[in-house]
């Protein structure tokens, strides 16, 4: 088993279980180091040997499987750059606050993946005409906040997702054996979804006729404020919504006057980014950014704008991303009961002084 | 000197120097009791033994003084019912957010303030033409951020405001001599401004002929974000905003479906509260609240609204007061450097469930 990662590069928000965000300025890289990718564990990460684990397939397939690490590893390869973000990540910045983890922005990096295809695996199982979706469990487990007792890390992903090539049973990160804090020895890996669906430490996969439910699958959901006139419609948090952050300056930042460039990222779920604006001025106008192109289906995208900081006192510094699907960032998202999927504008208050 | 006051109805946000705010739902009474007033500290409270102290008034006057505790005990008394808020009162809840304290809503309560009006105390000084400012000194020092250096708590006030015989050398709270937390022996009370001029623990007064600026004084101002095209212009925090804050039900409660009474308190340090409406559906509509006629001039006035709690899930109430200089509050308070006057509109995050 790999050594744990280094956590100097990220800003700890809980030790056990262990949640770590990214410090912006390290987001303008193609991909994340692996030591500076934002980690999201729900339970203590799980100590195991690769030797003595092995991987169930069961449920409505015609072969029941039971993979050892080896035998994935022997398997055909595939590998995917992809973004993930944690569905709770820029929480912190919804009003009314939500209970959680309180991410500022920093939870979200890219990595290349690789590792087995889960429609290759499902393709040995032989798929049954009734088979829906999908339960990917955990090895983790613990207790969560009104989960009313012990239970693992589990949740069920559709078969149109699954049976994309890049969604990965994945054992390596930028070309390393995966962390433990990350998984090891096997994750899944569900590129263009919020990180919740990418289940570590795998310990079981059952195919259902049905979404299986379960504590997480429940909570990980946009329960919104009601309208007064109906009971609130419920939505199952999954596709990564469109949204930016500027990476450079940072927040805070005391600039003395002069030229200088504001640079970020930005992605979607939907589709690829095709425009992204920058306001300095609080929200009176908003310049376009250049932009860099889609780098795969999955990744983010770079921009960054020239900026003549030459008036002196506080600036907010805001960045607006619009993607192929014609969503653009709101100024605030909207609420919700658990604080999920928060796009709204990135805003970064830095300030212009002479020195 | 009184006993401390015990704490155990406040949320302790900082324990030295202490700063302490209200839990919302012990907003629902005419005056705050003694103990339940939010503290709002820079430094540690002094210990101060009111036969050794005295208050020296001096500068633009024709005659110094020098005021013991009983010299003012003596003087002609006033009486005020005034609310008090701290300046960064709901700072947690702009986006994004300031350094400071990090209030949530409760740094603001209503007491019944006895003492002498200043304007007796400068009465008796006899101020020259050239007075226009007074600073008011704390035996309270420490350090602040980016203040280099030790400081004593300080802060001149306009003539124009101290010559109203509301504005108070305070000895009495709610019928009790001044707690030690609330600045035993003497502090200077402002009605209708925010808490930041109400100098605690008073040392001296200097009559000057110029606002006299200072870490404090300087600190406490409005540094908005640049349009972009000139430096920002900076002003002074004075006058409290149209506010009004949900005390019933408390955020996150969990309530089985039924009829409820929605319950708040409103204010404004430019006139008194015309109107209080309240949203029960996430903002698509309001509706009128009975609300309280005028206290006197300063303090607050309550509110309430029936409310028939029948759709299941979660909902965000909303109160939205205006006050008599036609201010409405805005949904969301225009971002400054600082955090300071935030009122956007209180939200409420609460649950329908069946049991």
């Amino acid at each position: 088993m790999p050594d744990q990662e280094s956590n100097a590069d990220l800003n700890v928000l809980s030790e056990d279980p262990l949640c770590a965000g990214v410090f912006l300025p390290n987001l303008d890289v193609p991909i994340s180091p692996t030591e500076g990718h934002f980690i999201r564990s729900h339970f203590s990460a799980p100590q195991i040997n690769s030797s003595d684990w092995s991987l169930p397939v069961t449920g409505e397939i015609n072969n029941a499987l039971n993979l050892s690490y080896d035998d994935l590893l022997k398997m055909p390869s595939h590998e995917v750059v992809s973004l993930m973000e944690c569905a709770g990540n820029s929480r912190s910045t919804m009003q009314p606050p939500a209970e959680g983890v309180q991410w500022d922005n920093g939870a979200v990096s890219v990595s290349r993946w690789k590792g087995v295809s889960v429609r290759t695996v499902l393709e040995q199982a032989g798929l049954k005409p009734s088979a829906t979706d999908v339960l990917f469990e955990g090895i983790d487990s613990g207790t969560e906040p009104h989960s009313g007792g012990k239970l693992n890390y589990a949740m069920s992903v559709p078969m149109e997702k699954l049976l994309n090539e890049d969604t990965l049973l994945a054992y390596e990160m930028n070309g390393e054996t995966l962390p433990k804090d990350h998984g090891f020895p096997i994750r899944l890996l569900v590129p263009g979804w919020y990180g919740m669906a990418s289940v570590k430490w795998l310990d079981k996969i059952t195919v259902l006729d049905h979404p299986n439910g379960g504590f997480h699958e429940m909570d990980y959901r946009i329960y919104p404020a009601t309208d007064g006139k109906n009971d609130a419609e419920v939505q199952r948090v999954t596709s990564l919504k469109v949204k930016s952050l500027i990476s450079t300056p940072a927040k805070g930042s005391v600039l003395a006057p002069g030229s200088y460039t504001i640079k970020g990222v930005a992605w979607s779920g939907d589709g690829h980014i095709t425009e992204v604006e920058v306001s300095t001025d609080d929200d009176r106008s908003w310049l376009e950014a250049k932009l860099e192109a889609p780098q795969g289906n999955y990744s983010w995208q770079h921009f960054e704008i020239d900026w003549e900081a030459n008036n002196l006192g506080h600036s907010l510094l805001r960045c607006r991303a619009t993607d192929s699907a014609g969503n653009v960032q709101p100024m605030f998202a909207t609420w919700n009961f658990r604080g999920y999927q928060v796009n709204s504008i990135h805003s970064v208050p830095i300030t212009v002084r002479k020195s």
